[in-house]
């Protein structure tokens, strides 16, 4: 018996799915325990669907309409790949109604609207799974559902916005500016005209809402993901950073504190030796620590037509596997607490600030006490002259918490002579 | 209703797993929808469980003899601890034979039994599941089983020997000599008084015939698997790796070349960017190569007591899971192709020749005719002098075939003068 599937979209990945089932038959079948095949494809319209057809796609059946695929009692399993919330929020949302499981690499709806879709999901008892949402090659989710069941998670990092860690790695091993770093990675198709999601760390924070929930049981919410991103990072910092043993990375994290969850994103120094400092290009990884395997990292593309396409099948044959085994609905992820967000005085990290100051004897002084006032010590002080006027000071701190973090930025600000170039957060401690 | 397990053993990981399964309760069984409750514990006899009574382990069942186990219908779940061939074997074949799931962490058993071992499993419809046998708290068996199983992989390395792996990272970054990293290892606890299993890539190659069979379908034999260790290793070859751009680590291959598979474990040359290069001290990786995903790691602990334990029990979880839903007794890996292994000549990979000469001019010219020869040709050639007398060439060839190979490595053997110091493969090309 074959299990019949549809696909919504026929872009980048969607077209690496035929290329997988066919390359990968006997192995898939061995896996899945029934054949795969590929019934429906829609398409936007009549023209794109000549256009395909006219390409070569001759032996699909390309489709216009989602009613032909809801309607289809055949279909099984819906597989989205249309990308942006509509029309693919509806076109889930009516295919899980009818019954249909769905499979979607759609990393921004998943992560605004993933629990109305994974409640419908529930409701109806249907599978709604999305491996290659987050990080896409590397199968972290599954991962996180199966083996690391048995462990528990500390602190998540993950290095996964593949544009913006491709812009410093040149910045880093090359020493580009950020400018130049973007205009390469929009000429190579990695950055979009408009980079905000990529520079702004906004796509990684989405996939940090993805991944609290696979990790810690917890459904974050993206408003409670700060995020910081890569625009304001100078040759200068990643100079300094590599003067103090450290590469910069745009690194998200998630932390349970004592109080509750810590989620972010932030440009980060991270020692030269740790994993994920090596990590670079378009490459991603997820590194976790927990209390029982105590560090593991994944790591693989983040994106990418075949990456992609692969999770998304992985994907498709655990459902047709269940589907035979009779166990098919179950969530995705069934680990689930109460979301308690971490106060903020329970967040704590070393912070590397970058001053600008007069160049006089008494700066880094009265830099200190600024410091000191709120508590916070320092661990590493670096000044460098710049122009005979004014110094450059670079200070890694010990551990500071946000509210001590905030009160020293708003004294630096409001200092006079002082301009605050640049705050990173440290690995470290 | 609550899951009952016994454990055969109690040393270091044994004991993890108590631990494990406390701290992480609620998540646990929102896993594997039942509580797990160890009900009795094997232990070799009555002065050992009166010690460990003693030692604070009275809220453990201890016995002495299996069959108080074996006939105890409340037990679904045996876990074997106990490492080494014989009584494990025997007890894990009569566990399966009375209907029990067995999770093992004993990989030189299963390298060396397995097949039998599976078959039984097989015929009495239990699982027989052991993630934790390869690379201990990495989850690649698992990840290759169900989040690969859409791709096809071309190439498998692994630094899958922590022992080793310490020993060499002295030897690299820290220039020790042979000796004095075995001693600090053995110091460490890390290595056994007689460590030739860690050293001459026995251990190592242990693994590649589990992963082979994950990853290729294949089940190859450990005698397919040809093994070279680290005894040979100088600190003159590391430094002459490093001058050309190469870390030295024991790295595990499988490859599937276009007449079959070919498995070894070999010191290799890996280039400084390679994400393999910087797997240091215990720490254990799995790099794939893959149609799909392209290339992915998996990096953590290979052994230690607590990543090794939640491997342990992250199967326990699956098979309790699976009792469950009604669907327990399917294979742990079900990737099954005939064993086709690879014709020498289509072994190819780059090597490194390290060469003491006569230091005369025409000797480079001599070696150049060796390897000229047998059609072998030469991508880097470095020559130091050492005592005015003699020099020491090194030179890394293009893809040689296995068959080149070793007639390469007999002549430079059969000319008199030269002395052939070491060979290494090269990761390249």
């Amino acid at each position: 018996m074959s299990i019949k599937i549809a696909l919504l979209g026929f872009g980048t990945v969607a077209s690496g799915i035929p290329f997988l089932l066919k390359e990968n038959s006997d192995k898939l079948v061995q896996a899945a325990h029934s054949k795969i095949e590929i019934t429906k494809v829609l398409v936007k319209d009549i023209a794109e669907k000549e256009r395909l057809l006219a390409a070569g796609g001759n032996h699909f059946n390309f489709v216009t309409t989602i009613d032909e695929i809801l309607n289809d009692k055949e279909i099984s399993i819906v597989v989205e790949l249309m990308g942006r919330i509509e029309p693919a929020k509806n076109f889930i949302i009516r295919a899980l109604e009818v019954g249909k499981h769905v499979v979607t690499a759609n990393k921004d709806l998943l992560a605004v609207h993933g629990a109305e879709l994974l409640e419908i999901a529930n409701k109806n008892k249907v599978a709604l799974y999305y491996e290659a949402a987050v990080a896409g090659g590397i199968p972290i989710l599954r991962t996180l559902v199966n083996s690391l069941a048995s462990d528990k998670i500390t602190r998540l990092l993950g290095v996964v916005n593949g544009t913006s860690n491709f812009m410093l790695t040149k910045m880093v091993e090359e020493g580009w500016s950020y400018e130049a770093a973007l205009s390469e990675a929009q000429q190579l198709g990695f950055a979009e005209s408009d980079p905000t999601n990529d520079v702004d760390g906004i796509d990684a924070a989405y996939k940090m809402v993805i991944l609290s929930q696979f990790a810690f049981g917890m459904t974050v919410k993206f408003e409670d993901v700060a995020h910081q991103g890569i625009r304001k990072i100078t040759p200068e910092d990643v100079t300094v950073a590599q003067q103090l043993g450290y590469v910069v990375k745009l690194v998200g994290s998630i932390e349970e504190t004592k109080s509750g969850l810590a989620a972010e994103v932030t440009p980060t120094f991270l020692p030269k030796s740790h994993p994920l400092a090596s990590v670079n290009g378009v490459m991603n990884a997820v590194y976790v620590e927990s209390i029982g395997v105590g560090e593991s990292m994944y790591y693989g593309p983040g994106a990418g037509q075949k990456p992609t396409a692969t999770s998304v099948v992985a994907d498709i044959i655990r459902i047709v596997r269940r589907i035979n085994e009779g166990t098919v609905g179950k969530a995705f992820n069934e680990f689930q607490r109460e979301l308690v967000l971490a106060k903020r005085e329970d967040i704590k990290s070393p912070y590397c600030f970058s001053i600008l100051t007069p160049d006089s004897k008494s700066q880094v002084l009265r830099l200190a006490e600024i410091f000191n006032t709120e508590d916070v010590s320092l661990q590493q002080i670096l000044q460098q002259g710049t122009d005979g006027n004014t110094a450059r000071v670079v200070i890694i701190t010990h551990a500071v918490n946000k509210t001590q973090l905030e009160n020293v930025i708003r004294k630096l600000q409001a200092t006079s002579g002082f301009k605050l170039l640049n705050t990173f957060k440290v690995l470290g401690e």
